[in-house]
């Protein structure tokens, strides 16, 4: 019988590992990807203790850290959870475990545009949905950013060092990154690598065997290698609703200010709540699972 | 003219220290200690990434981190924050410091037993608020650690490397601290190294030129060379409560779960705050401080 059973591995999911171990806690994470989103996330400047550090290895440190206190990381997908009397039945890898508490922390996953194309060359044929991850791939080619917050700035800012010209392309009517990466940016904005085109949106993509170039709603074509699509993310929750979890008006897992959820025994952590508002930071995901471990904890009678 | 005046210097502090100059705001931090409570933590395995490190060695991290992105560390005590028209106007070392935003990060301060010769003892003779700080000093002496709960008992945990007799008393039935740090203490409560007295309270600190003994309710006494005082902890809030702060039902600054108090520009962070109940860390702190900083970087006019 688990004790605490965590549905991700990213940092949500890790730190609610880490408390959950030093409660003592059979303690298991389960996921078919390690890392979640700071594995892929490239550079990281803000997580308090750390001035600079590749999102890789700070998810390594926070893994081993868990394993250490005795958490298991289990790289599987889970297939289902089900409640049977007070205990939970996860199914992964097509095992049944048994678990007295579950903790939500699968993240979200990036949003798509939904065009025709967009999911066949989105398999190594030249669309992608994380710039700091596969940017480093154009080296002397030109790509197509679809997005203005702050993951389409940043990604601009790490393919201005490879690529040969960036199209920013924009929906409103402005770029709404974090200034401190605007501002990174505004040289090559000055100097024509990068075109920033607002609101545009993109009407086809263009190419036979991979990705040729893009239409635009206004007509416009534009000639790319890549195309990078950073419209944000959309919580995964499937899970969770079927165990009859509230979610929230933006589809997001609903929690009180100690992670739980409305069904006893649920709780969850990290980007898939909406719990600090848009706010999704690695800061704020640890601090969601640590708190989720804590009400963990609390629940499991001794 | 300061965009944003965080009072303290702690995890929370420095946190949103470094959003703060992220957002590429005009940011200082005030506090007469630099460090908060972290700064004497002695070691610390429960932050996501660092397995272990010192607390102090972490906060200086944090510190070079905010210096590095623009932030500044004045320090000095705020005796006074005034709101003059759109303005917040912070005293510090006599200076007048202009603000448009203010972060409360100040903590708070450890609880003291209100008796008789506590205060006079707690100069250098004997009565000490930190176990995991100045427990080293009783090498081969005896002591009392005032307290049952998790600060209580990782400070047994240090002390028995150094003490030769450790007394805990407790006032309630049951020892309350993480199971991980209760279990390291079992060997030495059966070895009879670490005395746990429960439903017991000091009624008297004895001694001439220090402290030399307790009294205890029950009429015992016990002689011991050091007092440690573990029984929680009070936040500052004189400052926030005359700029028309609320608090709760506690007694911490009543923030929202953007950090923002009832007074707009006013934002609270870290264990002046009572967000997540009674659970402060220093993750859920640093957590506090982002959020904080990027609402009052949402605050500020652009």
């Amino acid at each position: 019988m688990i004790d605490v059973a965590i549905v991700g591995s990213g940092v949500a999911g890790l730190a609610a590992g880490l408390y959950a171990g030093r409660y003592e806690l059979k303690t298991e994470l389960f996921s078919d990807f390690f890392g979640g989103a700071t594995a892929s996330a490239w550079t990281i400047e803000n997580y308090p203790g750390f001035e600079s550090i590749d999102g890789y290895d700070l998810i390594m440190k926070m893994r081993s850290q868990v394993e250490k206190i005795g958490g298991k990381i289990v790289e599987e997908k889970v297939e289902k959870i089900e409640k049977r009397g007070e205990t939970f039945v996860l199914t992964a890898g097509g095992n049944e475990n048994e678990a007295k508490t579950i903790i939500f922390a699968q993240g979200a996953a990036r949003r798509k545009l939904g065009l025709p194309k967009e999911e066949e060359f989105s398999k190594g044929k030249g669309v992608h949905y994380c710039t700091t991850c596969d940017g480093p791939l154009y080296k002397g080619k030109t790509i197509a950013i679809i997005g203005g917050g702050d993951a389409a700035i940043k990604g601009a800012n790490l393919a201005v060092q490879f690529a040969e010209k960036i199209y920013i392309i924009e929906v409103t009517d402005h770029l709404n990154p974090e200034p401190v990466n605007m501002a990174r940016l505004q040289p090559f904005i000055d100097n024509g690598k990068v075109e920033v085109m607002l609101k545009a949106t993109v009407k086809e993509i263009l190419g036979e065997e991979r990705v040729t170039g893009l239409k635009l709603d206004n007509g416009k074509e534009l000639a790319i290698d890549g195309l990078f699509v950073e419209v944000g993310a959309i919580p995964d929750v499937e899970l969770a609703k079927n165990l009859g979890v509230e979610l929230d008006e933006k589809g997001y897992i609903k929690v009180d200010n100690n992670m739980s959820t409305n069904v006893p025994g649920v709780y969850a952590a990290g980007d898939t709540t909406n719990f600090f508002g848009g706010f999704k930071q690695i800061v704020t995901a640890a601090a969601m699972g640590s708190v989720a471990a804590t009400s963990a904890f609390r629940h499991i009678p001794r």
